[in-house]
């Protein structure tokens, strides 16, 4: 199991966040709860990152080395997409 | 049940990460993980602006009209540490 | 001159943003100039953290603990949309 | 002069950051300076996402393309990093 698979990172933030749930539930401390939400956020980011980086060094290769200029340009305008959002969220 | 209530937004929020797992593990397309990632963040960002309206009409409204000055620094300080967060993450 | 000082802070930045825009005039490398236009941006966030700081110290203070509910209202949902506008730019 | 044009548009910026230390010269409220920087946050993402959307149609492509593999990890992996820092800022 490796540190850097997306997959057992995601399911380890799922825990985290059913442990924000809990906390809710009990009635926590509310900036606690915020800052147990911001810290599932910034995993889910690292997350992010991590599957960004799989994308450029497999389908975004394979898109910009092919034949097929209209699918380069689709792989090309979604990193645009996501840098965009993530400049957002 | 209402629209506005932090626990009931965190619990559809657990299931949509679920849903992303189970994306993950039947490999779907890189991006539309990516995508529904920042979904659930920009979804956890709305939480917290709801638990942070919630202290700031409770909590935040009892320690500056206390008598405790440590207690009002404290509480206004956190709220600074959240902002500087809510800017970061 | 303190470090702390807000104006003077924005101003530092408006110099760095001055140097971007030469990088720009002088065809710098695209890469390097989103770096310095991020690095402008977590200035701006460490400043808007510095001003936030003041009101909440003097402003929230005194419409807390003052007599208007209506006022008191407003500065807390301010303090709330600059928290969910932190939370997505 | 175009639209997207992120020179012209960063020059905008700086007229807009100009006014906010003016803002702050002349005593505005806090929120009200805040807000406005803010407003310069999102605009410089637009110019970064401009600026990216260029670097991908042109450098990324050719290096992606060409020979050098060490060449090719150096340009996706700048991307990977500005992504990652367009999240947290």
């Amino acid at each position: 199991m490796k540190q850097d698979d997306p997959l057992q990172r995601l399911k380890t933030i799922e825990g985290h966040l059913r442990g924000v749930i809990r906390m809710l539930e009990e009635d926590a401390y509310c900036i606690d709860v915020i800052r147990q939400i911001q810290a599932v956020e910034a995993a889910l980011n690292k997350v992010s990152g991590l599957i960004l980086e799989q994308h450029l060094n497999s389908c975004v290769i394979t898109a910009v080395k092919g034949e097929d200029p209209a699918e380069r340009q689709r792989v090309l305008k979604e990193i645009l997409e996501v840098f965009e959002t993530a400049a957002k969220v």
